[in-house]
């Protein structure tokens, strides 16, 4: 008789490998499914099954080993979740979760629905859908895929009805569902991580200011600088989803704030990009309590350990170097949390990020940022 | 071609383990040599390589596999090393400092000639050495194995003349090589950690004062609670130590404070049992910083994240119960970080310990020492 709890998880990608850091002391077993022996988190984890996210006969391999499953990444298919739930297996998030995060129609709909603020929307099914909506909004429009875009990929700007068209019947033509949302000039945007038990339990970790370039988050930094109410209304939102949909495990919700007003932007289940800074700069990381919520384990406390967090990504090299042999420059720089991902190099890829504690803002986006230019060869002499 | 470093570390127990959460996120790859497959570290490292410590083709075979070869433990025989160093590989600690670590008599010598503080000791080639010894320092005296003991096994506190007999002639009897030491009356105990690179940068710890019940070291706190004259200078005679010895990795200092003055008890060349609390307690861990310094990387910051730290061990409870089942309990305290080794429970063996932060020495040691309780079921009701 064992003891331990197994926790399986679909993918094996940086956030699973977080995962296994936090399982350890825990003594929470995790068996993988991973669509490749080298994925990040294959690597450092002993029980690993090879096979494809959407492969039912290794996922309800994957079930049967666990005690509970969870995720990776988003591309499960809810249905094959729901047989699972069926045979009494417990799938944290869950189907219907799943299901809706995979969904950005749906996501603002319910939200809207729900009072909540998100940006003025609608579906499109066909190209006279983004017309009407541009006409009513003003040029430029936002069109997105209803799934699997992220970090910028199936997000289009679209300045008028040249682009609109062609935008559109090149994501029709690839088979994507669309929708269009209006553009909105940004202040700053942040997330708000939520942790929540099939009890009900509910925790908050401090909001995060997310810093995108070219579509991709580079940066965080708690804490957020932006009105304090909007910061506490975007708190209040976070906590609501998290009950409306009974999420289990992390939430992190993402959000606008523009010309003095919030607006949901997406909501993702799990740990996310946006909740790095957690394993150093709060008392509980997002993935040891992603493990404690999925396993209805009490979770932890989310107190911030630093007055100001800075967390920067490490993205591959344009001239395909390794940042793993610079590792020595980076470790150089007082304070500075390396985390590598265990990826191959690409270029512009994620491969993992740097995080700085300390007392002030800017020292520590500095720091941060310093650290990430000597990983990535840009403080070396030529 | 691969850029990430392999450690091999011989042994695979907590210390291991604690490694392997250390590497993830560095990129470093760790093979294990374990005694079985069931090892705490073993059940959380892809790598491991099957085999006793004292098995020289084992040996090779991690040492080939490796970078650098560490340690778990000291039951490695040093001359095995300094063949493998002489074969080219790198071994940290050295095999001279791993001999030093595993000879108390030498330790004593070598550190008293240094002119550093020891309690007053002589070896013991037979009973007339202990005799002469007290007639001296008086009774009680400290008979010591000159190696292998640890945890209070190895260490007899003898009464008379007629206790000495008897622990004299068992102990010799088992084989076991012994010196003699004045009994000190303890005012407390503490540890000094030290960290070293082969280039010889060092990096120190906040001392910390280590609790022992019936021989075994129950309890961590930071800070010391102690006169500041001699806390530093535990950390000289330590840096001075590691300094001497070449130390590379982590080194722990172990020492005793007794009517005002400082002396040496032991050294451990390794992560160890006093540096737990470095794992949330400080920038950087014991764990990581091992590695770090193993492989010749720039060493980490060791500044505290608290005002008060405090780690309690968890022994396995009398009843034979495994407190995994109890980690709910242990998980509901705020703020109590939870380690688990992944050991099989046995009454008294070291399962785990439990780190917790705050402002304040008393309230801290409080709450570890209740979220351990909770984990031996001392708080259930009957």
């Amino acid at each position: 008789m064992t003891t331990t709890r197994t926790v399986g998880i679909v993918g094996a990608g940086q956030l699973a490998r977080m995962m296994a850091q936090a399982a350890i002391p825990l003594d929470i077993r995790l068996v993988l499914l991973a669509v490749d022996a080298q994925d990040g988190a294959a690597k450092v984890v002993p029980d690993v099954i090879v096979g494809p996210p959407d492969d039912p006969d290794k996922i309800r391999e994957l079930a049967k080993r666990s005690d509970v499953l969870t995720f990776d990444h988003e591309l499960v298919d809810p249905d094959m979740l729901a047989a699972l739930e069926a045979e009494g297996h417990v799938v944290y998030p869950s189907s219907a979760t799943m299901a809706l995060a995979q969904n950005k129609r749906r996501q603002r709909a319910e939200l809207a629905a729900a009072g909540l603020p998100v940006p003025a929307f609608r579906d499109v099914d066909d190209i006279d859908d983004v017309l009407g909506f541009a006409q009513e909004h003003q040029w430029p429009v936002v069109v997105k895929a209803s799934r699997g875009g992220y970090d910028g990929r199936g997000v289009w700007v679209v300045a008028d009805e040249a682009e609109a068209h062609q935008v559109v019947t090149e994501a029709q033509g690839a088979g994507l569902v669309l929708l269009v949302e209006e553009y909105l000039d940004l202040d700053c945007e942040l997330a708000v991580l939520v942790a929540r038990r099939p009890n009900g339990e509910l925790v908050v970790w401090e909001p995060v200011e997310t810093v995108q370039r070219e579509g991709v988050c580079n940066e965080l930094c708690v804490p957020v600088d932006a009105d304090i109410r909007l910061i506490a209304e975007a708190v209040g939102v976070a906590r609501m989803i998290a009950q409306e949909i009974e999420a289990v495990g992390v939430l992190a919700v993402e959000f606008f704030l523009s010309n003095g007003h919030l607006y949901i932007n997406e909501l993702a289940p799990r740990p996310h990009n946006s909740g790095h800074w957690t394993i150093e700069g709060a008392t509980t990381s997002q993935f040891e309590q992603h493990l404690r919520a999925v396993l209805d384990l009490p979770l932890g406390d989310t107190s911030l350990r630093a007055p100001a967090i800075a967390t920067e990504n490490l993205l591959g090299p344009e001239d395909g170097s390794d940042p793993v042999t610079r590792l020595p420059a980076a470790l150089g720089m007082r304070g500075a949390h390396v985390h590598f991902y265990g990826k191959a190099v690409r270029p512009g890829r994620k491969l993992g990020h740097v995080t700085v504690l300390g007392t002030d803002r800017q020292e520590v986006r500095y720091r941060a940022s310093l650290a990430v230019h000597q990983l990535m060869g840009k403080g070396e002499s030529q």
